[in-house]
Formats: structure tokens, C-alpha cells, sequence
């Protein structure tokens, strides 16, 4: 990287300034995008495209940009797993922070970017506490090396592995936001939400809450008793995020999507509308979340909704909204329904599967 | 245009070759995905893109190949509507061209390009076979410069506008496909399906059958129509194509989806999995459909599923097989239902959202 | 039976009478009604329950005539399957005639009473008319010896079963009502509605229509094709009847609930409300029918409704009417939104069964 | 009464025999019955049908006997509301409790009668004790007038006022069953389930349990709340009794049926089928509950299916069952699905109302 970037972004401001100041939109999900379009494979989800289709993973990061995101995060969920971390000579990790790094550059507004941590199978394994931070702390390196605004640590099962890569993610110096991967029943050690988000809170970081495994709702709910137990233990300088699953599964069962029979396959029926993320940007502002973005199935469509729904919030306007103004005005010269906002926010849109259900008849409870 | 891509491209099979041999897959709806991503408006659906984000477009040319289209269509989509035909000085037909050229000469296997004209308003304006021509043989020569492999004439909901544009393509000397956009219940001047299919094939379409408005199974019911038509007609050396809209409208009305109000901002619980792609292809390819492809709403997963499906018709395989081998194995070795592809074929997956119904209360009549 | 009935019944109107100044409420199905109570057989469907259970055949016919039903049939639904014709001693169709007649002779108003005639096995086992018509004959028998104001041939797959039928039925000098149990595909051997309506007129019936096997929407549309093809042929003098299946079967194969795998002991969910009951009567008097009834699965709520939503079109109220008033306005002084008419008219119920479809995966086609 | 009645109920065996041997089957809810076919106004719900309708009240006392009920419970469901107490001179009490001792009367085998006492209004206006208690005893001293076999306090929202009754009904030396209308979430002062369970055994009620306002799988998940109270208090020789609302309403909110808008009208296509019945009862008497009945909704088919469900728990077979069969082997001998009780037990019924959600849009909370 040329010390240009680094220029252009020293003037921006940084992740805490921003919630201080109001809520940043953050990403969707690089991983699950990458699968649909065929540059990742399901059930693994390792990041390889960054090596092998740069191209799909750069212009994926640059979607993002045009919808609203004001934030990036690397192309390296799971990177730990990969079966070679590099591929013909080039490290996927690298080259992933590369990427987000050369889109954040091309936009026209000041784009933050992310490395982010997920859990690891050490943890799970019985390893000990050092064994696994260092296995945090080298992927901290890739980071910090390419002189990133904040560190993420994300989609953790157990808040106490959570907490291991809270720390280790302090050493950086930057800003840390740090979310578990569960709803209202708790973590895989049945840690309530309220007892993750002291616990993560406690360890040191900056923003608290959940991402992936459950839509939306359930999401959301998660978080609120979060933030109750943040105030009730006058935490609540802490900020909140909220990064939820992309589709609808009011149905799962206790650890989420992976316990139903659709996923991943058959999950689209499910997916949000942009209505649903106008409407879940709205609440969750509501709620007092500052750090709003998606994960798994968020495209560009929902991010552009999600930032029009909170302009006045973000004090930004996305690319696209510039060029064609916000998606729910489009029709609003028409002499018909659908010029008027309500008809798409009160829509309950038909299924158009007059064979399927609307709750699963094949969740597997773990 | 290099002649390199020329000479490339000399040593491949031509369409009514590759057809005379099996299956074709075609590619999905390009503008409706520059749509989904911000790179292009609802409504108006025009191909901007093609000069304003050139990489958002070749990237989605270049998803269609990997995941096993054999055929791309240029982003042109209602040109004939741009408020502006030159953005900064160029022509967004000659962009379009030009990137999907670009797409295809990066491919490793040969891909065939197709121009295509699609229903204009002057026709319904009551413009003169002459006038309506013209236009048609205006966006002609942008194919015949750039030395296109084959035009279609798609998108048509008068069959009589769809014959003047198929005399006009014929003057190309490269084989036409033609399509109109219509349901079992015929045109929007009451032709039948049948009628459609003979008059098409009449104008010497060499490949005829119906595009976009409604779901797969709707299509494949007209195109059932069209093959016993041109069978009893003793026409069925005329190839039959399928291009359906990626949604499931059962409950559309007779023009349909745009008489739906869920249109275009709600229809996303009705998109197809990649299951149902598997399933349409299928089909398709037992009714004796030649050209499979998609429209708005198709995307790399779909296309995948349909190459993967008829892998035994086209004798090819997708870039994205060759790497990950096909999605329906994915948990073939995983100790679970999800190991059987019956488990995914038959299923019926839920929606996830128990507000809504499954055929719109909201349909429109035209 | 006493003359006294009689001499009450020689002053009401007869039914010709009563479909010239307006609309008649029939009643709805003994047979199903006596099968959910535990008094016939599913399957069979014989009435035994007139000899049985006298007590709970009387106390359905009441039940109709609570609730507005201007006629009775008598509970003798494929008594030509009785095992036993005769039960201690007491004969079946005897005994159903006078259970009619006592309760029509109970009512406050003038009840008309009907006795039908329904497909015999011979006619499809291929005997001839000579035979099929003396099966006829024998059942009319009971009816004339009892005086019935009128007959009814009802529930007949072959039109030219039902026209043998009417020849029959015209012997006895009494109105005849005749009706098929067909959708709008037509009877089992090919006769389209139009036909169907046409055959039974010329054949002598002075009304004529649909009964059972399909639900009401499917019913209306398939009146509606007969009273064209009646109007198109200068037979308009003659009426139309209707009396559906009493749930909502969109998805029922060419053969109707029969083929359906839910049948019998699952439909319920299908199951109209006396919203739908309301709606229909509405629906079907604007059509022009005169003759409104039910078949299977409409009891007391559903007779009720049509009868105070036609009260306009019948000049009679209904003794449930006369003592509760319009259910519809049951709340009409709460300060709810159950107070308003429309909050039920343009209900959409929800159905409760979120792991259930909307149509049927195991319709089983004939 | 004359004392033979009595003579011959001498004979028969008590309601704590009976629960001691196994399970006893209870009836469904009568005033909902009268209200279905015209007899009661909804949202009064006043038993006027007694002196009114007396034919229409005894034939559904007749209808749950001859379906397997081994109880009857008096037509005397908010008797207190009455605007007059007598009709004609009749008292409405009086003549429902000749009615049901007249269907016990008729039938074969020996039933039991109950009386059951209401929720007051007084109660909920503030009054005294003394002055509940007042009201309580004064329908109670009907059903000790007439030798009733046990009486029942149900329909409670506050356990408070439940006990109340309960302190009144052991006045009479008969056993007393005590029931409150809550789901999981508790009573309507907050009491959980687990101490409504407790306060009413400590009050001395002899079987304890829920009914009405939920459905029965809502119903099922509270009574078991209620045994692993009883359990852990040591007071488990006190029974468990459940009487269900008989429509599936899982989005009802706290206070059950009560707060959703399609009450009463629109519930038909949540109705039970009896597969629900038969599954209903299977599960309650595996959770080991012993007086397993109905209420609003239930009907003969569902205690007929509870009835045949239970057989080997009961010891009894129902008078249509002896008549009959099992209606679950009714197709036994047929060569089609429908022969294997699979084929119905593992049923997902279509709605067949493709335009209905599952779940309500218009719950309204109270």
C-alpha cells in the first residue's frame, strides 16, 4: 500500500466519532455473496476469491460503497480454515485487505475498513488460552500491518472465546466492536444476552452486540436486552451494533439457521425485502443501535435501504441515492399505488409458493 | 475490436450448430441485477450502467460464465428509452457491446454474444411498419459492427411488432431468435400462443419461444402450447428457447407481473432457489426446449443449477463445477439428510414469513 | 302423515312461485352434517340415521330452518347403498320423509320439502336406461306418496345419467330442480358446463345448476358458463341453482374433493366462515341464481349468513335473525373495530397453521 | 328429578374412581355450540337456549355421549349474565341441569353430570369476598338441589377469585375440579401457571388444570408448567385436567382468543380436525394428564377421535365407535393411502385459502 490512502484516510474521522456523532451503515456479508455467485463453496466458506476471483470480491466491496456502506470489512471469514493460505504464491489474507483497502480508496466519501476475527476451532478443541489468542494475534498482524480503522470480532458461539479475542484486539490500539452469534436464549454456554454484552463490555470493547445466525426480529430483540443490562450496569457509553442473517427464520431453532434443513440451499423464499430493511434500519435506530449493517444475504439493495431509511441519522447520502434518488420515491410521480411510501411499507408481499409453509417442518433441533 | 476475439471466436460452434447438438444454456436479466445492485433505476430499467459503472456490468457478464452460461446478451435493455444516448461522450450501446465482448474473450471456453432488440414504443404509438424498421435496423448495426454471433428479438408483447423486428434481424444474415413475453393466455392482441409460434417461425425465426413477465412454470405451460402448434404445423425443425422471469407469479394477471403491486420492490419471497432452476431446466429439457436461459431475476446460482442439471445435454462443464463440483454434492459427504439429493429436489422450503400469503391479495387487472 | 300438513302446506307458495319473485335459501348437507356427529359412515355415507338416530336428523333439519333454509331435503343420500333398506323393521327413506315433513310442519313459516334423487351405481356399471330409470322411479315413489312439494336431481357425474333422471322425475307433475356435480372442465365424460345446462333444460328441469364436489368460487364460475350458454339458446326462463361443497377447494383435481387426499378427514381448515358463506350468497345472487343453497359442510352459521345477506332478494327473515338480529352487527354498539361490517366482509383470516400450505401437495389427479 | 336417576348413578363409579383407573374424557363447549347454529348471541354467550331451545341443547348433550364423552357439563356458561333469569316463567338454570340429567339419563352407559361455576363480573368490580362467595354458592346450590356427581370452577382470569370458588364448591362435599383460562405467561395479576396450580390444590380443588382461551398445544405446554409445580410441592395426588379452546392460535396474544380480531367470527380455518383431536389427546395423556375434554370448538368428531385415541387408557368405547369402528381405519380396507393411519396422523392439511396468512396481521394486544 502507498502512503497515499493512509493520507486521504487520516483525515477522516474515525468509527468512535462516528457514533458519537450519529449511526454508521456498516457492510453485508462478503462470504455468503461470494458462495451465490459461485467463488466460495457452502458448508466451507473460506475466503479463496480473494486470491482466485479478485475481481468478484473487489467489485462486491464496491457495491457496498455505492449502496450506503460506510464501512468495509475484509473478505476473510474463516480464513483460518482455509486448506492453503496461499494460493499460487499469493497470501488470501493479504490479498483480501488489499481489496478492501483498494475500494475504500476508489470511493468518493471516507470509507472505514475492518479486519475482523471469528472463532476458531481451537477453542471448541480444549485449547488453551494462549494457544488460541495467538492464534488471534496472528491474524490481528494482517490488520494492523495494513494500518486498518478499527478490529471486529465476530460470529463467536461462546462469549468467553469472544472475550480471548476482545483482548487481544485491544493490543492494537484501535477501536474494537465485538458481537456474539446468538438470540434471546443465550450463547452455546447459556450465557443469557445480557451476561454476553457485560462480559464483552468488560473485556474492553467499544461496541457490543449480535451478528449472523438469526434474522432480523430475532436480532433485535437479542440486543434490546443487551442494552438493558448495558444501562442497568451503567455501561451504556458502550455502543451497540447489530449485524443480523439476511432472511426471515422466526422457525430457528436455538443455534439458528444451522440447525434447519433449508440452509443453505433453499433459503431464498426467506430473504429480505428492501422494504424489511428499511423498516429494520428504522427499528434499530429506534432501539438505540449505532452501528447498523447486515450479514449473510445482505446485498446491495438492502444497504441502500438501510441508509435511506436513516439519512437524517447518518448525515450521509449513499452514491446511489445521489444518482436515482431514494428507491421508495421511484414511483412517486406515478398515478398509481405504488407512488405512495405506504403501499411498500405496509406491504405483507405474497410468497407466490402456494405448496410451501411458513414455519419449517424440518428443523432439527441440535 | 481487435480481430483477435474474431479469430478466436472463428474456431467456435455457431448457434444452430451447438443447438443441432443438444442444449444451450443462456445467461440471466442484466438489467434487473444492475438494478438489485444500484446501477440502474426501477421503472425506467435502462442500461446507463454500461458507461457509468463498466465494471458492475462486466462483472456480471463474467458471473454468468463462470457459472455456466454459453451465451451473453449484451446490457442494452430498452437503449431505445436512454434519456441520453452518449454518457460523456459514449455511446452506452458501444460500451455494452464492448463489455460483453470483453467478457467473453476472457472466458476459457468459447462464448457466443447476442444483440437483441426489444418491443419499442413507437410501435404502439401506431408508427408505420417503416418507422418502427428503422429503429429496429438502427440498434442492428451496433451488432453487425461489432460482428455479433446471433440477434434476438425478445421482450415483445404485440407478436405483429415481433415480426417486423425478426425480417429486420434477418437482414443480419446471423441466426434470430425471437421471443415474445406472454402467458397461455396469448399476446396483448389476443394471438395464442400457437398463433405467436407460427408467425414467428413464418418470419424465419430459427428459434422461437417466450421471455420474462412470468415464473417458470407458466412459461414452460405456453411454450408447451407453441411445440404442438409448430409440430401439426410441420415447423418443428424451428428450435424451441425459454427465458423465464426468475419469480414465481402464479397468481399474476394476464400481462403479467407488472400487474402485480408487489412489483418491483416486493417480489423477493418469490424468487427461485437454485432447486427450482434445477427442476425448470429439467423440465424445459424434456419438453424438448433447446435454449434454456433466464431473465430478470436470474443470477449466478440459478444459471449454475441449470448447467448442472443438463451437464449431459450441452457436454459442458461450468467453470465453477470444474472448481467446486456440483451444488447438490456439497454435503454429499456430511452425515445428514442434507448428503441426499432427494432431500433437496423434493423439498418444499418455507417461507419464514407467517404474515404472508401465498398468492397476492393486491393483483391488478390490466 | 295426517292431512293437516297438507291443508297448512296448500297455502304456501310453491317453488316455481317462490324463484319467480326472488331468491329461495336452500338448505345444507344432512349426510356430511350426520357423518361429523359420529351418526353416519365416512366413505359410505348411507343415511341410516333416519331409523338410528331420528332424534339427530330432526334436530339438523331444525337447525337449517332456525337459520333461514326455505326447503328441506330429506336425509336419503345414496339410500340406494343402504345395506339394509329397512332397520328394525322401519324403512330408511319412510322414515327420512317424515323426519322432513315434521320438521317443515314444526316451522313457523311455510318450508318447502324436497325429495332427491341421486346417481345410482347401475348407470355406471352399464345397465340400461330401462333399469337405471325403474331405480329412479322407485325412490321418486316415496316422495309423491308423501306429497313433496318438489324433487331434485342432484350429485350426478354423467349429464345423461341426470337427464334419464329428469324424465323421471317430470312423471310426478312437480317441479324438478336438476344439477350435476361438475367444474368448469365439465362433466366425466367430456360435456362442458354449457352443455350440461343445456341438456338438463331441454330434458325438462325448471331449474337447473351445480351441486357439491367443488367449493363456492368454483361453483359461481361454473354457473356463470351454464347461464350464458342458457341465454345464448333462449332457455333463460329457466333458473339456476347453486349449492357448493362448504370449503374452499382451489387446488381439487378434475374429479373434485374426491381426489384430493385430505378428503374427508382433513378439509377443515378448509372450512368456509360465515364471511365467505355471505360473501357467496352475495355473489351468487348477482350472478342471477335464485336457487342458493349448500351442499357438505354448510350448517346453521353459514344458512344464517346467506340468508341475512340476501334478506332483500328472499323478503323472509329467519327466526335466529328475528331473535339476534344480523350476526353482523353483533357488535355494531362496541366501540371496536368489530363494529364495522367491513372489519368482516374484507377479512382475510389467518389460518393458524403455520406449518401448513395454502394448496395441496397430495392432490391425487384422476 | 325423580329418584331414579339417582338410583341408577348410584351405581356408577365417581370422578375420583375414575381418574384413579385412568383417563376420563370430558365434553366440548356447549354455548359456543349454541352459538354456531343460532341458539346464543357471541360475545353474550348466555345459555337462554336451555328453556328457548331445549330439543337443540339436549341433542348436543347427546351428540358428545355418542361420541365417548364420560361427562356432561351442564349449558349453563354465564348463567349470571342472564338479562332475565327465568324465560316463560322456566328458571334458565333449572332447565339445563334437567337436560343434562336427561341425556345421562338416556344413555347406556353411566356419565357423569357437573355443574360448573364462572368468573363473576363482581369480582372484577371490587366486591367482597362474602359477597362472591354469595354469588358462587347461589349456582351452586342448583347442582346440589339435583344430586349433580361432581361440580367444576373454570374459566377464571384470576386465580384469586378461583379459589374463592373453589372455598364454595368443597361446601358441597362433591369433588371439584378447578381450571383457570391462562396460557404460559400466567394469570391476569401475573401469577405463573406453576402457582395458579398451587393456590388452587392448597385451596383444596381435587383436579386442577386450564381451560379455554388458548388452543391445545399452548394449553398443553401451561398444564405442563402446572405438573412440575405440583411435582415439586409434593402435591401430585392432586389431577390434572386440560379443556382446550378447539382452534389453533399460536399468535393469540396474553389474554388468548380475546385479543384477536377474527374473534369469533373468523376463526372456522383454525378449527381442530380430529387428527389434531387424536394427536391432542395422545400427548396430554402422555404428559399424564387425566381429565382431558374440549371447550368452544369441540365437537362430536373430536371427542370421538379423543375417545378412540384413549380406548386403552379409559377402558371405554365410545357408542359411535361400537357402531362404526375407529374412524382412523375407515379406509383400512381400501387399496389408496388413505388405508395406513400414517397417511392422516402425519398430515400437514392445506387451508385452501391461497390469500390467508398463517399467522394473524391483526392480533391486537391488550
Amino acid at each position: 500500500m502507498s502512503g497515499e490512502p493512509a493520507a486521504k484516510r487520516s483525515n477522516k474521522k474515525g468509527l468512535l466519532e462516528r457514533l458519537a456523532e450519529g449511526v454508521v451503515i456498516g457492510d453485508g456479508g462478503m462470504i455468503w455473496a461470494m458462495e451465490l455467485k459461485g467463488y466460495a463453496e457452502a458448508g466451507k466458506y473460506t475466503p479463496e476469491a480473494a486470491v482466485e476471483h479478485p475481481e468478484a470480491v473487489l467489485q462486491m466491496h464496491r457495491e457496498f460503497v455505492h449502496n450506503g456502506a460506510e464501512v468495509l470489512q475484509t473478505c476473510t471469514f474463516w480464513s483460518s480454515k482455509l486448506e492453503e493460505e496461499t494460493v499460487e504464491g499469493v497470501s488470501v489474507n493479504d490479498a483480501a485487505c488489499a481489496l478492501a483497502l483498494k475500494a475504500a480508496k476508489e470511493a468518493s466519501d471516507p470509507i472505514l475498513v475492518a479486519g475482523s476475527v471469528t472463532k476458531t476451532d481451537l477453542y471448541e478443541q480444549g485449547e488453551s488460552k494462549e494457544v488460541v489468542q495467538a492464534e488471534f494475534r496472528r491474524q490481528l498482524d494482517f490488520y494492523v500491518r495494513n494500518d486498518f480503522d478499527f478490529v471486529i470480532a465476530e460470529f463467536f458461539d461462546h462469549v468467553l472465546e469472544a472475550e480471548w479475542a476482545v483482548e487481544v484486539l485491544k493490543e492494537s490500539g484501535k477501536p474494537v466492536l465485538a458481537t456474539v452469534c446468538i438470540g434471546p436464549e443465550g450463547d452455546a454456554d447459556s450465557f443469557s444476552p445480557e451476561q454476553c454484552a457485560l462480559r464483552l463490555a468488560r473485556a474492553g470493547a467499544d461496541v457490543v452486540g449480535v451478528n449472523c445466525r438469526f434474522g432480523p426480529q430475532t436480532c433485535l430483540k437479542t440486543v434490546a436486552m443487551m442494552k438493558r443490562a448495558l444501562k442497568l450496569a451503567k455501561l451504556d457509553h458502550v455502543y451497540l451494533a447489530v449485524q443480523p442473517y439476511g432472511y426471515h427464520t422466526p422457525d430457528a431453532p436455538i443455534n439458528g439457521y444451522s440447525g434447519m434443513k433449508e440452509f443453505p440451499f433453499a433459503m431464498d423464499a426467506r430473504v429480505m425485502t428492501r422494504i424489511d430493511a428499511y423498516n429494520y434500519a428504522k427499528e434499530a435506530s429506534k432501539l438505540g443501535v449505532r452501528y447498523i449493517g447486515g450479514c449473510c444475504g445482505f446485498e446491495g439493495r438492502h444497504i441502500r435501504s438501510m441508509s435511506e431509511a436513516l439519512q437524517g441519522k447518518t448525515g450521509r447520502i449513499a452514491p446511489v441515492t445521489k444518482r436515482y434518488g431514494k428507491w421508495i420515491n421511484t414511483y412517486a410521480d406515478k398515478d398509481d399505488e405504488r407512488a405512495d411510501a405506504k403501499h411498500w411499507l405496509e406491504m405483507k408481499p405474497a410468497t407466490g409458493r402456494p405448496k410451501s409453509s411458513a414455519m419449517s417442518e424440518s428443523v432439527k433441533y441440535s
